[in-house]
């Protein structure tokens, strides 16, 4: 049994609560607990040692990551972080100092992003570091980009570039709050997500909720130095564009938006976030399923990449 | 270093948001973020395999305790929790009806006590199955009973029986959450806490943020039949009574309150709650110090126990 189908199954028949706007399956909960003009996000995020960082990850990057990851779902809401809390799980061999120092990588990133560290815990674990994040934020009511809203004719936009954040990106990403909020407050967007596994399986998620498809197509596919580097200098099997579709962890946004918008989004954009590239990268369908245009024609995308690259 | 140690080491300098009421070292952290008459409960706790249950605890009993003991903080601070969000990290090799059996006691609980579970994640780990759970709640603002509230001459009272919970009620307690609801709205309660590690480790955080001490009489401990017969038998190496004083995870409600309230309290909580037992257990001072009151006398109350019954 994979991860998904353990979370479809454990997800079935939660218990839920008049509060409760969205549960389970968008990037945050959402909470109405009757603020006159804010709905409440909560989100919980965890990395493993040898699974998200390894013993030679220097510690401040870990305790960034830690954090930037849930902050990420909370910008994938155009919300605002307010407060965090934070469970150490720790080896009983812990090295103080490691640990302070991945305490310094949270809290410079929360200062920065303005959240409060507003307690947690540490606990006992025979084994490997855990760190598991909690965060509190709000956004504007009915504001909130949700994956389900994206609707047929819908341009599709990612920020930043994409693939090979394994080079280093995925430890020192900076979550996209500021320009989620600034696409929220300036332009109707339709739906958005923040891409932690890459395109491949993360834009699905987007179409399933939305019952669409997408078409995506080739050219316009934001490719990273990293990931081209790293095909190149065969760091990666993956060939570069294939990276940048499926590679996880680098924590752009994805989102969708009626195209009469796209030509004022680019200026606007160009402006507010000169050093951010911002890319359409294809249109909503109401055909289901994802398929990817080049000049051979529409080719179907799987979770794994587009079929062709995975030949040699 | 221990765990105490490392967290005044951690927590010193985070970073805050004008939201958060209180912070760090209280059994929530307190927010307001604006609603009328209420303010938010935060807390995050985690559970381990090995450590807080094994191999052989029943997967319901998992999945129940991980979820009470967060509530079990809520209740300490006579809050509502609303939300919950679960992380569980599993090895490679879990057993799926063994996680939905874990999450089967998590939703049961949560069903029972008004929570949706309203999102989180499994990741992977290597070895040992990890439960966190973060809750969200609320308390009528300036209603809830801090553990820096305790003033010279309160009366201290336990809910429940203490020690023993080894026995089997660390794995199935209720937190005792209408129960401190009550109490917050029917009488002006001045400091409260769980007891999760014990009168001898947890009343002293009362004390130390409130500057004050406290003398505990030895006759008035309520000692459980657990505790009795584990220290009859020899399960435990703890007479009784010091079981009673420093055995973890009762998760009984400690507070404190000023003494003239003393028999009304006793007269509506008998009332109230006829099943569960309500013990005056001593007094708060203004003199600093834990101390026990027998018939030779006053002895000071170490974290680890009364230093006689250490003795053979």
């Amino acid at each position: 049994m994979n991860e998904l189908d353990l979370i479809r199954l454990l997800t079935q028949n939660l218990p839920t609560h008049p509060a409760v706007v969205v549960g389970p399956g968008d990037d945050c909960a959402v909470l109405d607990l009757g603020l006159p003009d804010h709905w409440l996000l909560f989100k919980t995020d965890a990395i493993v040692e040898d699974t998200h960082f390894t013993r030679d990850t220097p510690p401040e990057d870990v305790g960034h990551k830690a954090l930037a990851r849930p902050l990420s779902d909370i910008a994938a809401m155009a919300g605002t972080p307010t407060a965090a809390l934070v469970t150490a799980a720790l080896p009983a061999t812990f090295d103080p100092r490691r640990v302070c120092a991945v305490y310094n990588g949270i809290t410079r990133l929360a200062q920065r992003c303005h959240v409060a560290i507003a307690g947690g815990e540490t606990t006992r674990t025979p084994d490997r570091i855990l760190l598991s994040v909690s965060v509190l934020g709000t956004v504007p009511r009915r504001r909130c980009p949700l994956r389900s809203a994206a609707q047929p004719g819908d341009a599709i936009f990612v920020s930043g570039d994409l693939g090979g954040s394994l080079a280093g990106k995925h430890l020192r990403f900076e979550p996209r709050l500021s320009e989620a909020r600034w696409l929220a407050e300036h332009f109707p967007i339709h739906a958005m997500i923040d891409l932690s596994d890459g395109i491949a399986t993360d834009l699905p998620h987007v179409l399933d909720a939305s019952h669409v498809g997408a078409e995506l197509l080739k050219s316009a596919i934001p490719v990273s130095r990293a990931a081209r580097t790293r095909a190149r200098t065969r760091q990666s099997p993956k060939a570069a564009l294939l990276a940048a579709l499926t590679d996880g962890e680098d924590f752009e946004l994805l989102f969708t938006l009626p195209p009469r918008h796209a030509v004022s989004l680019f200026d606007r954009w160009t402006r507010q976030f000169p050093g951010l590239r911002l890319s359409c990268i294809g249109k909503i369908t109401a055909q289901p399923g994802l398929t990817l245009r080049d000049a051979s024609g529409l080719q179907p995308l799987a979770a794994h990449g587009y079929v062709h690259f995975d030949k040699p």
